[in-house]
């Protein structure tokens, strides 16, 4: 995989950031202030987005999955608040979300349907027009490459920190670039529980191959993590691309651009687990030995969100057996007799027997803060999938139990 | 639905049982000790069971599922031991399992496949048969009617506190009886988390009329209980009738049975429900406007299993958001514009709009022990169901991640 580089959405060149402060967020000190952000291109671009499969769908998203199809797959720029999800608000919610890319359109000279919106915060509260046509109108006098970085920020919530970053990739035809941010499920609030994900290209391409592009790469990135298996009402991941490295794209697996793409995706994926509500440790967990795709999916999502396996790595105890009965009541065929568990590269459980003879070496490779741990489910299929999730903490608990004391 | 009295699995004629200290569990002080049950009938009666759908099934169940199914459903009695569950232990444990079966028919004077077994304890870790011989030999010598109470307790792992009852309903024909009991998933040890259920009656019903009612039963009784979603590799539960009422069930939906078999079941599971890991509340999570029966389950399950609900209700947060968050990814129909949600009898969220009026009211019953909320997920279907939880603390963590420490 690409080498990730420092920066961020304005990498890829073609595109300004802003992030300013506009009221939502509560004023506090320093970038925690920052709660707008737009992204925006020098013109119409080729776009695509991935939306949340929740059927609680918060209003932004409803507004930018109709601009995306109005527009086919034209954008000019992303305009993103934090500090409220403007979800479970009805039919005013909705409204404010379309005056909110209208706003985004009024100060950038372009047509609403070109203007995507995305929103991060409490669930079930009216988002503030004003507040946000006056950030919108302060972000878009400050849009710049230097952006990046306030932008980053304006989209977080409680994530402990921001994040960012880009890859370059030589092709035949010449470099492409690909720049991307994301937030995490963190929570200063509540009702706020939202993953959303920009990427930025310099790559020509049609919207309907980036859109198939981006959908192969959100399937092994950021579908592939949890943290606590919940699917928020915001979730989003954006892609646009502006055209200016000359580099044509005409198919969604070609293989430098989804080097790139997916070298960005998996790294902001990868740091959304990292900064997960509570998490100390970053586990990737692979399954194989499945007897088809879904059963591969079904079992690695099980064993990735059970609360028994990530209380024991949080405890850095190699318990095996917890991960045999996730994989056991998961759903996916499963052969206990020739299933095996191994930590890192220590096996534990080999076809069906125990083996702890070198528990203590899986102990010490689970006091790390990242490490792999393998399920092969004993069924003799070749199909695997792997997935990220942190450990579960009480920690976890505090942030979402206690925040009123 | 009928009163529970105190009483156990010999409150119907017909049963004695007794519960001893064996060797299995460590030596401790007291009733924490007792480590091998026994519930036994005067000769072979009806029987029925239900067993986990973990595909990583211990070598007890593979042992009881292969009894009941050779004696066409006819028991003498269960054989139980706490502190090893006797699973993943390849074929060397379901050997153990096998002679645990005929040790307690050894005693009993009956045949191996009268004798059901059940194990609850450590994954992983042979079972001592020569312990469980000399366990079953004298708690066979120490059967009475007054052993339900140290049998109970012979199953316990960390169960906060033991869980029997009995009901007693009058038919037409006569009065008939159920008792039961049941440890819930507390853990005293990594590796450990079982539920298990014992029900027993004195009415005359054929075994295949016995498990389509115990099956009715556990449905809406075991199977609609969560703590943290996982699903064991030894969950049983077993159902036994004596006879002795002289009241023959026809029917695997006779009401007066149903009425008293699911009165223990149900007051049963709401214990273990109560007796979760780190819980300090018992939630009834109820699901309304389903447009299916499978939809309301989906999204029932859902809900109380999520971990921001429970954390929120942990927290007393009447956190609406949550649930309608839940609600939207469990895939069941949902219409966010006609959904509603209610906390207790306080509506918060009322056909697609918030009414954070009444939040404080709402506040006040979360911090109680006991208490329902209800999810209207707005398809206008009339299909629901319920289900209990419990909240989720940092005892939950700090139990299962922090032992060792």
């Amino acid at each position: 995989m690409s080498r990730v580089i420092e920066g961020g959405v304005t990498a890829p060149q073609g595109f300004r950031a802003a992030g300013v402060h506009c009221g939502i967020k509560k004023p506090s000190t320093g970038s925690a202030n920052l709660d707008l952000a737009v992204i925006a291109a020098d013109g119409p671009v080729s776009a695509a987005a991935v939306f949340t499969t929740n059927r609680a769908v918060a209003a932004p998203v409803i507004i930018s999955r109709e601009h995306l199809a109005g527009s086919g797959g034209r954008v000019v720029a992303v305009v993103t608040n934090s500090g409220c999800a403007n979800a479970c608000t009805g039919a005013a919610g909705v409204q404010v979300a379309r005056e909110m890319a209208a706003a985004g359109a009024q100060a950038l000279g372009c047509e609403p349907r070109h203007v995507l919106v995305a929103s991060t915060g409490v669930i079930g509260v009216q988002l503030d027009i004003a507040k946000i046509r006056s950030g919108v109108e302060a972000a878009t006098r400050l849009l710049s490459v230097d952006g990046w970085s306030a932008a980053t920020r304006a989209i977080m919530t409680t994530d402990p920190f921001p994040k960012s970053c880009a890859i370059s990739v030589h092709t035949p035809s010449g470099a492409i670039t690909v720049g991307g941010m994301a937030k995490g499920s963190g929570m200063i609030e509540p009702r706020m529980a939202t993953m959303l994900g920009y990427l930025t290209t310099d790559v020509v391409i049609d919207p309907p191959v980036l859109s198939r592009a981006l959908k192969r790469v959100v399937d092994e990135t950021f579908n592939a993590i949890t943290v606590d298996g919940e699917c928020s009402t915001n979730d989003c991941v954006f892609a646009l691309a502006s055209g200016r490295s000359g580099v044509t794209i005409t198919r969604d697996d070609d293989p430098a651009f989804l080097d790139a793409l997916g070298g960005v995706a998996g790294h902001l994926s990868r740091e959304i687990v990292r900064g997960g509500e509570g998490a100390t440790k970053l586990v990737t967990v692979r399954v194989t030995g499945a007897a088809s795709q879904s059963d591969a999916w079904l079992a690695v999502r099980t064993i990735a969100n059970s609360p028994l396996v990530k209380t024991a790595i949080h405890g850095g105890d190699p318990n095996w057996g917890r991960l045999i009965a996730a994989a056991g009541r998961s759903g996916a065929a499963f052969d206990l007799g020739r299933a095996s568990v191994l930590i890192g590269n220590v096996p534990l459980f080999v076809e069906g027997v125990p083996h702890d003879e070198r528990a203590d070496v899986a102990a010490e490779i689970l006091r790390g803060t990242e490490f792999g741990v393998t399920v092969d489910l004993g069924t003799g299929g070749a199909h695997e999938a792997t997935m990220w999730t942190c450990d579960f903490s009480a920690e976890y608990v505090r942030i979402n139990a206690e925040y009123r004391t």
